[in-house]
């Protein structure tokens, strides 16, 4: 199985925008990953609330990064739908992904990720999604 | 009621990733919206697709778009529910986004999102979504 | 291709309890179906609205009926994902529901669905599906 | 706060089809609700799995029963958004839900419920939705 570096490699080269923005796997496998997005100025919306297309991107990168730790290295998985409720404003700190597989099936995988602030307990999102698998 | 400039420039305000990415607003008004984000290499990534955020975000500011169109200068409304169907791979062209409101309530609005490659028929994603109001 | 009274037929035996409510294929083809659910003094809740699953299960049955229209009979499509935003309360009339297919891929099918009350021009939910093909 | 049994009557009131059912109200409150659906011969469709629609309405009612559970005898709380995944073929054998209320807020509540066959630890569905509250 890969490593969180090397699911955080993969993720990397495959979304460079992500690279740029600083994103860490810091556990990926046993069908769940965890990931954090570093706090950064540019996220920031007037109000003080992270955007949500960060929130939308870290808890895609964090489906990704838990089917990359249950099947490994996977040329074309690709999200085939993402649904997010949004629960509350995210603080201006670190945003944490949370994800868990639901369904591992043949064909796609069923994911559920929870977004919360760094320190908070009480989550600021809430993902479910299908990847369709090659 | 607001010109597309007008509703350009709010959303700039409100999200300055989304102006460093050059997005334009081309029409807003009569309960409906349409959105260009200009090609970009770094919405690209490897095997040529745009990136999941990319196209979630502008369906995310069509929508936001179409509710100021509708209803003028607003300050606080937020997105509470994204659901989006990606359906094939966007081209390595300018992203459009159409945007009309489905329904128009007292406190939310739901909306529907079609993305588009420039030039090409068949849409890329399909998005629905929940706006509450202040 | 079938026509919508073989369509109808191929649901009724899929779905016995369809068959109960007495619903019927009015269009199915080109893409699209239009069913409808003649109104039932079992489908109202107090307060007089019709109950939610009354709705998801014409939209889902409206779904299947436009995949029948579009590839003929078919045994084992089934429904992978819906999502359904509820609009308004309906009426005590008949429910109609309107759907077209948005994508219709190799695995899968992404379709939409209006429902609207029978004479009246707002709709009363919108839901989005994934159909998995064999 | 309400029993059990309170919560049972409450829905049942509201949606007489559901008692019809047998639906089954084990446990609301702290949050959460544990709903049985009995199995019923109506309930299957050909190839053995349960209808789509009577998932989504034990689904539907568990949030219901959540709700109350949490916040006591409400009139007019309504489901603005549903959204399934279907995981599995379910059993024939009793449905379960199992409720839990992801965020509490003043105008919403956003809740999650995953439905098992009675006895297996595989999820057959996971929901997601929306409630608005008065």
């Amino acid at each position: 199985m890969l490593s969180a570096e090397e699911v955080e490699q993969i993720i990397y080269s495959g979304l460079p925008a992500v690279a740029g923005l600083g994103l860490k796997v810091e556990q990926a496998g046993e069908r769940r990953s965890r990931l954090r997005q570093p706090f950064n100025e540019n996220m920031i919306r007037p109000g003080g609330t992270l955007s949500g297309p960060t929130m939308m991107g870290l808890a895609d990168a964090a489906m990704y990064a838990a089917i990359l730790g249950a099947l490994g290295r996977l040329e074309m998985a690709v999200t085939q739908n993402l649904n997010i409720n949004f629960l509350r404003r995210p603080a201006q700190r670190d945003l944490l992904a949370e994800c868990r597989i639901i369904r591992l099936g043949r064909r796609s995988v069923v994911l559920e990720v929870t977004l919360f602030s760094d320190g908070d307990e009480e989550p600021v999102a809430h993902v479910t999604g299908i990847y369709a698998l090659p």
